[in-house]
């Protein structure tokens, strides 16, 4: 790695004009902050966020920030950390398949905590937010695409997307070339991320510390603190520690023209993306055939040998543990006709009839299974089998959500926690952030009113 | 990595009696302390604190923590980062030689900031710090002793330092086994750390943001925040992602028995351990021969490979650029005859007499050299050779700093911030810390008075 890649992505960033992105990435960038406030509407009021909440909120600074969904504020750091928190914990965010990181939430988190800050608009919030997803996911391609190895162990948006959210937020904050570098090299220094711990509070904890680290490095950088000039493609640099190798040309080809941000998915269903293949197969199989969960014998689950690797956890005991468990969420679609965050829950996780289905699905990885691909083989104790192939999932590339259907996922989630009218108002004024002069009216509306009982 | 490394580290910390500590141990715990709390000292009014401290004293919470020399104070998150950022700026602190781990720092600010939220004894605050340098050495030694490969672009501190204060923070929050195994998991999820920024303000963020890392992870372990059981030798944990192998066993063998701290060691010398010796070449020559500095043709230093690749600098522009070259103390200790804090000014290091001769210095690393072994020969345009062998350096495990150089030490840095009587009357109260029964007035005499200029 030679070429100066941290020092001309940096420049690249800071010389990117809102008007010369092509239509189709702006809309893209709204779908992604769309996705993001409803799913940190979603996730606002699980227990992990509830947890993390209590605490920071004992050694927050001044509240300037909204705690999306929620009546309590924090100050900036914080509220990265939580809100992206939020969007994160039901794993119903987006995903950059290339590089298996979701990168929308720790960006958007980052630049809604400045822009309540500063004033901010919404051309600029969209701008910055391209940017950041932009810088995140090339990262990511040039530490998971061959002829770099991706190492599954690391997790690839504890380690990107901080960076990505440290170049959108000193973008937000008027830093010229030399500025984004050294908070994308301050971000880098605090890059992080095992997988170990996937199941856990910790799932969402690692995209949240990304939030707040690219924030406190554009925060730090400002104010002149230093960092080495090539903390991507130096020798000791991201790309040779946690590549091993790394691909160091994913960076700058196609810089400004090839957008990774169309290359970015929305989840249809809350679990780890390498579930969505095999819930789309039971929902096609339910559809067809309306088998009696009662009388099904065995589901044999084909996948991508990665996806089976990742999401095969045969007992969760939680829901979080679920998020990572096929078995599950295969059963829990048969029982419940659906897959939406009540069958993540920990009822359904526990419920003994969920439980007795998913011992009866068994899991094959397959090299000659597309990631977004999955066969099914359901056979009953009346003799019937009913088969299906997925060759795109819902939400993949080939088969991305439509408007409408990202529409009905914010919705879903922003409804209980604001009301329906209140939920829909904010979605309106999500889609029209274009035309927003500022965006604290919009990230405002966000919260629950003071006297809202939130879940617990 | 089948053993249970993790419960059984975390046990072994919950079950851990201070009264059952070897008196060398107990001694080396209040040598680690006395170290730390002079090179915060010494650090506290670094260009690297005073900008960080700007930045997150606007986002600070409930100032209810002492800013080790300044009169400022923070939240006890902050406090951590930025005390631990002051004891490490100089790269004057602790180096167990092992694993190339800075632990002291990270624990021992972590503490302190603790200490200042509940009452904690002299005691109790040892053994926390000894507990929690043994657990960040012992998964130092996991990720770097043979037939675990020593990845030196991965910085040490930054992977498990962060671990290790969580351990001793939980500790200290009187947790049990589970609550420190939840701490320490917490703990492995924000570990990080790459060492293409050295030589800038990252080299001590990095150290800091262990040290807040860890207390964090404490805290938010108190609360009962999830994590996975087996975060350091499951599949995708800590040793896995980070060693490439690992090597487990270190961290279970000899545990209780043979102490790490005991291999912790005082730097002499505010630079790149890899230098000292060199530095003690240079000091043995002109105590034998006196050299005019001004006749000096060339400088040739052999030292381990390894110490030689990571101080090989030979164009440092600033002080923090300096503590990575070789070059530079070699130059300045034949100039000025010492090796303290004004050697590693950015005025010495652009000082043009200090340049002139750094330039006439080579450095070679030799496979048959030991990493605390240096030879020098100097060659004068009058035709003199000098020569010089070390060893061992001072500070280096065979030839550890007195307790008597660990007090001049401690006294040069912490005089000129406290004034001589407060400095003398501080390193006399953190010699008595076993006899403390409560931390904070050692802590609280730590602090610049209000009143009091401080350098920036």
């Amino acid at each position: 790695m030679t070429c100066e890649i941290t020092a001309a992505l940096a420049r690249w960033v800071a010389d990117s004009d809102y008007n010369a992105l092509p239509e189709a990435v702006r809309r893209e960038a709204q779908r992604t902050f769309v996705n993001f406030m409803g799913c940190a509407l979603g996730g606002c009021t699980h227990a992990a966020v509830a947890t993390i909440l209590a605490m920071v909120d004992e050694f927050s600074g001044p509240r300037q920030a909204t705690i999306i969904g929620r009546p309590e504020r924090l100050d900036p750091l914080n509220a990265a950390l939580v809100n992206c928190m939020s969007s994160a914990v039901h794993t119903f965010d987006d995903t950059h398949l290339k590089s298996i990181l979701h990168a929308g939430g720790p960006v958007s988190a980052a630049i809604s905590a400045l822009a309540e800050r500063q004033p901010v608009s919404g051309c600029e919030f969209l701008h910055a937010l391209t940017l950041g997803v932009e810088v995140a996911c090339r990262l990511g391609n040039m530490l998971s695409l061959p002829p770099a190895r991706h190492n599954l162990s690391l997790f690839m948006t504890g380690i990107v997307a901080g960076i990505g959210a440290a170049a959108a937020s000193a973008k937000l904050r008027g830093r010229d070339a030399d500025g984004i570098q050294g908070a994308i090299g301050i971000a880098a220094a605090q890059s992080a991320g095992i997988r170990e711990m996937h199941g856990t509070m910790c799932s969402s904890f690692v995209p949240g510390n990304a939030s707040r680290a690219g924030l406190f490095a554009a925060l730090l950088a400002d104010r002149g603190f230093t960092t080495g000039p090539r903390s991507l493609e130096g020798p000791k640099g991201l790309g040779n520690v946690f590549g091993a190798p790394a691909y160091p040309d994913a960076v700058l080809d196609g810089l400004g023209v090839d957008y990774e941000i169309l290359f970015n998915t929305y989840k249809p269903y809350p679990c780890g993306i390498a579930i969505h293949p095999a819930i789309d197969a039971c929902l096609e199989i339910i559809e067809r055939h309306r088998p009696n969960p009662e009388t099904i014998a065995s589901i044999d689950v084909t996948l991508h040998p990665v996806g089976a690797q990742l999401t095969g956890k045969t007992d969760p005991t939680s829901s979080l543990e679920a998020q990572v468990s096929v078995p599950h969420w295969t059963a829990a679609t048969f029982i419940h006709g659906a897959a939406g965050i009540p069958e993540g829950a920990d009822e359904c996780v526990r419920d003994p009839i969920v439980i007795a289905l998913r011992e009866r699905v068994t899991v094959t990885g397959n090299a000659n299974t597309a990631p977004s691909e999955a066969r099914m083989v359901v056979t009953t104790t009346e003799g019937s089998i009913f088969g299906s192939h997925v060759a795109h999932c819902r939400g993949s590339h080939e088969r991305p959500l439509t408007d409408a259907e990202l529409d009905q996922k914010f919705l879903v989630q922003a409804g209980p926690v604001l009301g329906d009218r209140n939920a829909t108002e904010l979605l309106a004024r999500c889609w029209d952030i274009e035309s927003a002069r500022d965006m604290r009216p919009i990230i405002a509306a966000s919260a629950a009113p003071r006297a809202a009982k939130t879940a617990r």
